[in-house]
């Protein structure tokens, strides 16, 4: 089957120098696309910046902004069977980016920002997206509620939920602690390496496969 | 001789996964602090978040923010003979850091920025160094103008100044071709690697202490 999987933070410039961004590793995506390779799946890594090496045997896609990574995915998701969502892509980018490096001037200044296009929410509805679609929600607070709003939400089959406030299993950690919340139920999986839950995660997408969403 | 240098990015919190960062990969601070320490000098290398293994036989002070790192200039410039600023410091930081992560609402967001402390700036009249000052101009536009701007405000003994537009040369990559901005003159330095300019400037200040500064 082809996999696409998305991941790493995403980077929304200000100027050429500065930028929004996040926390997010890519571990656990890189952990997936490794995961699904392995399982002789061609797999699809659109993937924001980050400092890891690119698994062998996968068609490797960088982006660096969420407009980057929409444009990507809607080229590449109608090739895909399953399509995993693991980046954290920016809500917001600066509505202006400077042309030259912004001087400072002043005690305040004001960054006015704009809503970036919904990868996730465009799965469905825009890119018409009928495989397995899994999204993925890091959360501070509220994790279950929030990740099942977004399971309705976004017309995801699953979404991997995870709470990013706790140091021992965060963005940059090696170790994760994750949710299954499917649209009738929530399996907790016990904590473990990314390279270990990317292996489950793989296997549990991989049983979620049916002759109807198999394009 | 003690050199104190500082490297690489800062972060500045939006919420406890958004950050303000930019493209300071930190290789020109960490090939000077390698140089430095190479020359048995001693080295306090105080560094934002960055993604170089750290040389050895050098004090490292990991920071994160902008208000981290002046706090460990504060505290560590009183034990230097040459301050080397590399970093590339936010001017601004979020006006207040949210607990829990953001929620998206709304199509705009207006993010309010205050001034950071100016670590360059405090060196001479705040913390009272009086040893070799040394700052970088990573410009965009007007290089010379910008870098001698900044030489006469911090009260630098030279400015180190490079346009980081260019891509050949710029942040991430690990060639730069440099100016040495003077009060009196200024001196283009070839383009050459990170690693090599970094002795040549280790060189250089080393040239620059007098008995009258050297503590």
């Amino acid at each position: 089957m082809t996999i696409l999987i998305t991941a790493g933070p995403t980077r929304e410039a200000i100027d050429p120098v500065r930028y929004l961004t996040n926390r997010s590793s890519g571990k656990m995506g890189y952990a997936l696309a490794d995961a699904a390779a392995q399982k002789g799946h061609r797999v699809i890594l659109v993937s924001g910046p980050t400092e890891i090496d690119v698994p062998d045997g996968i068609d490797f896609i960088p982006t660096e902004s969420a407009a980057d990574m929409y444009q990507a995915v809607e080229y590449w998701i109608g090739k895909a069977d399953i399509a995993i969502f693991a980046a954290a892509v920016a809500d917001y980018r600066p509505a202006q980016i400077a042309e030259q490096k912004i001087k400072k001037s002043g005690d305040t200044l004001t960054l006015e920002l704009v809503r970036n296009p919904d990868i996730l929410g465009s799965a469905r509805s825009t890119f018409g997206f009928n495989g397995v679609l899994v999204g993925f929600a890091a959360e501070t607070e509220d994790v279950e509620e929030n990740a099942l709003g977004k399971l309705e939400r976004k017309g995801c089959d699953l979404v991997v939920a995870n709470d990013v406030s706790r140091k021992d299993i965060g963005f940059d950690s090696n170790e994760n602690e994750i949710l299954l919340v499917y649209p009738d139920r929530i399996v907790p999986l016990e904590k473990a390496s990314k390279h270990h839950l990317g292996h489950q995660l793989i296997e549990v997408v991989e049983g979620m496969i049916t002759p109807s969403n198999h394009q």
